[in-house]
């Protein structure tokens, strides 16, 4: 077996990359800042993506596909996006490479692109670009369009899943006939997130708006989900854009509305992508290695038979393989999203259970059956949760007619669970502080949510973020209203925002 | 409603764009080569990506994701493969874009890449490279891996969805530990595409190996499931490669084997890709628009509600609102891929029955159901084929009751009957033919399949596409046994083998 996984508390960053590590997510590769995502990680992956997909049809969106490449003046067209964008573009500049004796491949310079092209970022332009002929009557709204692609975005300190070169991401994109339609489905595409994050992932998240300072380039205002690693710090899982008519202007889109006149659209777009791989990750893992939600697994539930003799060893795998057919043939639900329960029974011959047991456990399959020619003389088997530490996990004396049954109430409640020990963790790391020294001391040690009164204004952000590296994460949608004073100017707050140092 | 499409005895290219983007499949993008997927045409692809997924999964492979970029020394590692993509990559040269004043954003010259990134023809190389650390021991083999992916190969003259700069596919790359065993994978994956193109798509195919001058760069050879479009032109619908240690030598992968020694694992990789969806339009669709084989429709059913007065209308459209609830309360199964049937009520007021009729024809639903009070007065509806022309399509005073199930029983004769009349116009556009005279004159007029005797020489396959445009499709699996004279060069033959010009 490899070695052990770097405990949490020695070393975090560590820990994480170790997790994902052993557990068979992710690599980096040999390009520089992008990642391979392996079959473990892009099952979860998958996973996510048919639950939202599904979350996205029952609200009336569509997927198409848009270009890869962005023409560089498109990109220049939205001037917010142009400076949020520029300094981390790949740019394709040739089309062609020529055998070059005793030089090998070089890029043909007779091959030389007229206008670069970017590879996109994000869609937004090319997106609009099209819209010009989408969009002609009030008839053709609202559009309400989804994609699922990759984006590049060239970073130079990269972290798998949470900042990488290229990552695969969905980005929605609509138009709207007016203003508060907009608003409103930048609202809705965020409860969805919410949804998706509470419900699937078993993440707790703070909903609310982003600060001038952390807004979208190019949107009027930035939406978020925010939530809670294990490190006590941040991360944004998703983002939904009221756009304004801004890309509208800048792309010349207009409608003729009922009344007979050319006006423009409104926008959102709005997205999530492969990093909430990485939020899963730490939010519930331990140092056992990986521990996932069980409506994302790729596999709910593993049966390892036990035996000595070659005669116990076809009696138990026998067991074990009906007993497997018995759970795949549970009802399907949208718990599940259709999909029948995994099973797998590793029947591997060369490795001992404890082996067996222990890289399950670093995979995160939720349940583990352990089956021995002592429990079938019982007709029973043993269930272990892989979200409860040492001994306690295990459920003695199962019987197996009983079992498919009380495996489908357990992968319940070990989603429950997960998202009720997450919101405890967070409510033990969230503090309110009301003076700029306690919420540097607080943020140091021992770290977490603060919640502060602020004065509203960029100057008073950016200072704290430059002295702290804490960040406005989000003004909440359920901020109580509460007279204050800001902690850094003392100047008049309405109500606390959430700041803490984040991904 | 916009101009009528054009026929294919007219201008058979100008039918299909017509057919395309009438139905609102793709459109061309403002980005050379590039084209947009609209929601419609997404959705035909998404159903052929699940179908085809869940072969995959069911034949024991896992998806996973790889970078888009390869460096380009990868791609010169493999001396075929350089040659024959090395003219149509597009090529990343910077990083990052900066503001120069008065000229907007400039390419940073200062951002210049050390080594230039190809964006991914095709993913061997960069696959071989990470399977290097990955396969170590016989115990990590077969590895059976699969990536869902865009792609690009830039091309000059393009078309929708047949040959476009950017395309979405799917790549298999498989190790093995014995050649006898990657053949096999080869073989095998040859045998999914056939059964997803004959079963799913209901295109008939003829599978077979490529000759020397078609085969995939890189290839030790190459198989292949090749249709017949309504032109007679055959179109490559998938390809299976066997790619022996090509790779594996280029990229040092080697394995410790069962007796200790380090060997090179041998490969195979496989693909098709959104061309599927040009050959599904250009099999079964006619001068009325776009035909869809059931199984891959977007939309099975539209429900017409027909009525004169506000009173018939609230009645007809509540009962249409019924009978699809119904519908979608059909079983689900393996035949939809366990998607509930997608049923649309069309109860938009501003348009009238007969240009609902039109529309969802031109988009080729399948069925139509017409309702109205007569119909419901008799506790009846009228059902109507997409794939039979006028009046012959309807099936008047289906009771409602049994609608439903009737229903089911004629998607699947739709599915049948699709594949059946593709199969009798490719025999009835088939020929034997045996001097070059022959050949030349049948190839124009009608034009269609020939099967004809070649010398398996490279230089005659060369001369004859020279020649006459027709390329050899395929050395078939099932060829008969029979001796003939090649004939271009009188030389021995041991069998046909299928000529035709291609798309």
């Amino acid at each position: 077996m490899a070695e052990k996984i770097t405990p949490r508390a020695t070393d975090y960053p560590q820990w994480y990359q170790d997790v994902v590590q052993r557990a068979g997510l992710a690599e980096n590769s040999d390009v520089r800042g992008c990642m391979v995502i392996k079959p473990h990680g892009y099952a979860v992956w998958e996973r996510m993506r048919n639950a939202l997909d599904r979350m996205f049809k029952e609200t009336g969106h569509e997927n198409a596909y848009f270009p890869i490449f962005i023409p560089k003046s498109f990109l220049a067209r939205e001037e917010e996006m142009a400076e949020g964008f520029a300094k981390e573009c790949a740019v394709v500049t040739h089309y062609r490479l020529k055998a070059v004796p005793g030089q090998g491949l070089q890029v043909d310079p007779s091959a030389k692109l007229e206008e670069e092209l970017i590879v996109r970022p994000t869609s937004e332009t090319i997106i609009w670009n099209t819209y010009k002929n989408w969009i002609q009557s009030h008839r053709d709204l609202p559009l309400l369009i989804n994609q699922w692609a990759n984006v590049v975005r060239w970073e130079m300190r990269t972290r798998l899943f949470l900042r990488t070169a290229e990552f695969l991401w969905q980005e929605g994109h609509t138009a709207h006939a007016s203003q508060e339609e907009a608003e409103q489905e930048t609202r809705t595409m965020l409860e969805v997130y919410r949804r998706f994050a509470e419900e699937w992932m078993a993440v707790p998240v703070i909903t609310g708006r982003k600060s001038e300072g952390q807004k979208f380039p190019g949107a009027v205002y930035t939406l978020c989900i925010e939530a809670m690693m294990q490190d006590r710090r941040a991360l944004q899982a998703g983002t939904s854009h009221f756009l304004g008519q801004n890309f509208a202007k800048a792309f010349e889109v207009t409608y003729q509305d009922q009344q007979g006149k050319r006006v423009h659209p409104w926008a959102t777009s709005w997205g999530v992508s492969t990093r909430l791989v990485g939020a899963l990750v730490m939010t519930h893992s331990d140092d056992q290695g990986l521990v996932l939600p069980p409506r994302l697994a790729p596999i709910h539930v593993v049966i390892v038979p036990i035996y000595k003799t070659p005669e116990e060893r076809s009696v138990v795998v026998s067991a074990a393989h009906q007993l497997a057919d018995a759970v795949r043939a549970l009802p399907r639900s949208d718990w599940t999203n259709y999909d029948a329960l995994a099973v797998k029974v590793d029947d591997r011959e060369q490795y001992a259970p404890g082996y067996k047991f222990n890289e399950w456990e670093t995979r995160g399959v939720p349940i583990r059956v352990e089956l021995g020619p002592r429990d079938l003389a019982q007709k029973a088997c043993v269930l272990a949760r892989r979200d409860i530490p040492g001994k306690e996990a295990k459920i003695m004396g199962v019987p197996l007619d009983a079992a498919p049954a009380r495996i489908m109430d357990l992968l319940q409640a070990i989603q429950r669970d997960l998202l009720e020990r997450s919101r405890k963790f967070r409510a033990a790391n969230s503090y309110e502080v009301n003076t700029y020294d306690d919420f540097k001391k607080k943020l140091e040690e021992p770290g977490g949510f603060l919640w502060a009164h602020w004065d509203g204004t960029r100057e008073t952000e950016d200072r704290i973020a430059e002295e702290t590296k804490a960040t406005i994460r989000c003004i909440p949608f359920d901020q109580k209203p509460e007279a204050g004073a800001c902690i850094v100017t003392g100047k008049p707050s309405a109500g606390r925002v959430l700041f803490a140092k984040a991904y």
